[in-house]
């Protein structure tokens, strides 16, 4: 069976409660609950880990070797700036997507620069929680599980 | 009745023939058609256009005032320097998706700077076509018709 | 009798609801109707145009030659970046007075650099559509028509 | 009775001799005539102080607070980079309109930045000394002595 | 009752041996013991932390909300680059101060770039271990707790 | 029959009487004769189009694949910024090369940065007219009308 | 008897009204009476000066030596950009606590940098007048005279 | 005796499996062995730690304080940001030789400036694990205990 | 009789068997070759120097003036950073036409910087041997000696 | 008779005592009397000021005109950031003679840059006191008071 | 039988002299005697040249194309701009190992740029005489006569 | 006795013909003359070399020592870019002064990075030939033969 590793970063525990205003009302309980119904629809098994470490994000990227078939990430502010965790993308060679809740394109500058991504099949970014059902749309579409034609 | 543009930017009507190993054999018609009736599936209608001119992209986003409800656009090249096609975002004031084919944080340096992402919802990149129905998905959950919840 | 061209840049046609918080509720309209009677006050023809097209404003720019003697132009956002119609303007050597309705050196970092301006006479920025009729005054007077000293 | 305030840099007292190739042969004495005329035409007192001294242009800034009801400023070679002549500006609040002379932007590069343009209203820019009668129009608008259509 | 938690960022463990011509010979047990002194003449709590690791710091700051009112913080070398840091202090929104032993300005050019203080009140460096104890002045202050007149 | 499309980008159509100081006084009519008799000679046709617009010079590029063999091309002020021509170029896949009238790397330092130059053959530049016949020539050599050895 | 001199830079003489939703109400008056208050407890003589002048500030450094034995300055907007301030803080060789009100790490890119800084034993940024009271804390602990352990 | 400890970065624990065109296929364990074969020749004994996390590097390092010698490290892509391990070395102040399987030089823009080096005796770059080898023979001789002369 | 200088630069000795994926297979002989019948057909003499020594690149050109009309210089790697070989080229005054092999545009970033171009007539880059002969052809054009129109 | 004005910038009324190790131990005094005698052998009459403020340097070189022949400056740490002081020099148009004691190219990188150097004749640094003298030759020498062969 | 080329750059004739608190009391005979005598040990035969220019240099690297196996380089200050020496390795194929005396990255910051390290195999910097010794060691290594396991 | 060298960089052999608009009409065997009577005039010997090579330049520079007391150089358009020049005046350790006959901080942006001065005593730049007299006066006042006290 087909299982998939959701991996989030730094302070996403918080969301909920962190910054409302930015990065909306909505709990990680509640993104990883849409994701396992989503998942499960696709008869696909999931795991979620949180992690604000660097080189735990690291440590769970190389885990899913083996276990998993691809990588759904939010790496929050490591997304920025972690070449160690680009360089752990490569190193497992698992098909991997990012997501972003908010548009980073609309924040500051430093937010518009993306590390990691160059490692990654591709990037859906400034939907709310809706980043990561569509970014794992997209994971399942690159694994052949959905194809992207819609109807 | 929902309607929302579709924008095709510059070389992106040779799809299909334009360089395949980066952006695959699927044509532009190909792309409208399934996005068309992923847009007739959830009750929305659609219009698309395809356009090399800066000055003409500007002129289907105004005129999507008052007609549409949303943007679905791939800027191609512009999309790396055109602050012109970002005023007319603003000034529209439509929700607005920009999509890209390929991973371009993959790609050249020029590629990674997004001008025009600021002044859309969000951004989908990477997907092939399919970054054209997950933006329009996307699309379709940021006007309220379908919710970021699958099952 | 002497002829000015007018030229209004990309997304000035929405003037008027465009953003109103920035650029104002004055339309096109009502800006060419003041600039008219501004001009034939001082016996001078007025010729105004509107462009969304980097290409076409160049073109108007051309055409003015032999039959314009000067040139009152907003070219929006192309204002940051074009060399091309910085060009046009040193190919048809006329007099030419840059406006902008806002201030751009209080906006973003990219509207702070203007690349036009250096094939003009000079600027009128940030003062709404005085902008337009302070620089319609700058142009008569670099021709000649008016005397700058006031009384 | 409105009253305002007119400040010039550093080495515009020596306007009229300093380089005129590139400033021209009207001294500060024929501009400051010429504000004046067109300030009583208008019904308002003008002052004119000139300085070589950042610190007294902000010393002059500060004192118009209470006593005048706007600025018109050529702050000379300190536009490019006096960050403190602009905190004054933004401390007392007056409204301000920076003029200069020459076209900056077809100058050295160093001139092409401007700084304490960002805490004015808007500037008026490369008309010579018409750059100040029509800076004072721009600010007698401002200031809704003299309203903006002309006819 | 109020309780604060301080926050020693990597390699302040070595304090009192670490290059002691650069920063001193006190101990972090003999700061922490100032700072306890000083907390509990005021009337209240003090945690003190010490952690090699940018995600253990994160976690820190994560666990204050809803137990600390204030956090006192040196995050060493972090300081000039986590946005993740930075990130974190903005999401519990707890008031935090920075502190510093060295003068961060008379060192190297990448110690100039201070990342994390965006997200704080405010910053004290350069006075040794007397950084810790005005900071936590400072935090004292802004919490209401000890007014800013002396006398 | 061997066919080559020659593209003149903005501004172009006023050689002869634009800048002659700078660009000379051959006409555009003239430049196009001389490249026909020289491309009977070798046996092959020509056609030549002229635009200001950055999106119709993309259409002409598209529309040369499959009707010609080779492109010579001066994209004007656009070869310094247009990374849409670069991509249309790349699209079609036709062997291109560029020429310049003026040596670029004696003037404003914008004009050193050749973007689309990246996706042609070669360039020539700095030779006027000779630019084009030089171009034309290499052109034919690369398609292999015309060997690399005279005599 | 020991005497520190109080600096205060360009436009600090209107706080209290300048920009008070940046600078709070405080007044100067307010901020030299708390510290003289501060000083005297302390046994330590207290002289303030306040310029909008570069030169004068200089002067006014040069003028501490042999008279006083440190100082406490809150440069404003010199602080960002005057090598000449910090040569005189270099040259007379007292040591100086730099001192701001608001937290420049907050505010615009250009307050980021801190020129003056590194010629200073340490600096107190972002707690409003507190951050005078705590550098002259500060100050008096690096003379010797005030230990910096509390409790 | 002398005591080298070894310290292996981010994703080096995936060596013989991870992108082996770019890292080759000899193991961490292999390279482990060869080395404590190497140090037992020489009558060192060696610790071999492997981490993807900076703080745990950074506890690494401060341990070996006191327990061992010499410090050889390969920090993997933290070697080319991390200002807190490079402060970590500077803090313990043991003798330091960092390697470096792959020639960083050959390879991204972001892999040529290498943060940690200035803190290290001296850097072996680009001979697979021979890197490791070398770097421990740079080691003995830097402690004295292997000549530099070879025979 | 017309006397024309060929200078090939550094490692350009090795053309031929020097990467000839990138270089091609034709030797320097050959081109030398090539040129002097090109150049006798046309009436004028050649002479050729190969030399890696920017020093005596310089004396070559040096010795140009008052023997030679004209130089044909392919300066190798030095084309991106003599300053020096640009100097001389300005100090003989003799006109210069730079050539190169490859396509430098396409290549490293650090090829497309052209220092040496600023101080010659033109240049043809790309062309592989044709560069050469190109070359030649826009000299003699230069010159004088061939017309620019073909036919 | 010839009079030739000595400026001194900001904190060299200090010399002697500042910073000794760096500025050495003469006084401005010495070097002023030095400096007359220099002067009246050579029959020329000379003045010297001390400022450190930037607008009265200004003010001394406008009063220059008219009344000296040439300026002999040394503007400290003006001289790496004043346009004003530029403009200045070339307002008055007197040749001018720029020095510094220290070699400002083996300092701080700030004083790399030459900003009023490019205003003047020509520049003597790093040479002490004896700076002046030899930039007061250089003024003589570009006077025609004193011709540059020595014998 | 294999032979190596040695080669010294620019200055490194004075090695035992030179700056010897940077760079050692050895002398550049001693290092070669060592090379020797280890490379006789290896049945390998040594050249070594030294040359202060870089011409020279590049000489050397093209003479070595069929008389030797590998290159050992210290290319000296060249090794941190000549493309045209990084040029002559590319061309000439042979794998070459770059080492410096002291470790560039603890030293001027236009000593951390390394350019020509690219075109070698691997770099061994910092351990002085070792340096060379350590890379001679790579260098055997990578010519397969020196296995990477010691012991 | 003391002896003295002279070294003149590229292209300053063709002094006199060379550009004379910007270098004058002396030759370098003028300056040359002018120079030896000068240090005849103060019983120094003077040996003087010209060369367009920097390994030249260099091999002069290094045997000098030991054979003369101080170097006069002028090392052309070297000076903005060699650092192995630099390193060679460090490593022989004789006082060095750099001249320039034109002023550079006038001149192009390349000619204000001045590299070798870093390591020389001072330079002396602008006043044409003088610049060398000048220079060696300052060299002769540092090697303590001529005291820089004139009357």
């Amino acid at each position: 069976m087909t299982r998939i590793l959701v991996i989030h970063g730094p302070n996403l525990n918080l969301l909920g409660t962190r910054e409302p205003q930015i990065y909306g009302t909505t709990t990680l309980a509640e993104i990883d609950a849409a994701l396992s119904a989503q998942a499960a629809a696709a008869g696909v098994e999931l795991e979620s880990v949180q992690s604000n470490g660097e080189g735990e994000i690291i440590g769970h990227i190389q885990k899913a070797r083996g276990r998993c078939q691809g990588i759904l990430m939010n790496a929050g502010a490591y997304s920025h700036s972690s070449y160690a965790i680009r360089d752990a993308l490569d190193a497992v060679g698992l098909p991997a997507v990012e997501v972003h809740l908010t548009n980073v394109h609309r924040r500051e500058e430093f937010r518009h620069k993306l590390v990691t991504a160059g490692a990654t099949v591709g990037q859906v970014l400034g939907f709310g929680p809706a980043s990561y059902t569509l970014g794992l749309d997209a994971l399942l579409g690159n694994l052949g599980i959905k194809p992207w034609r819609r109807g």
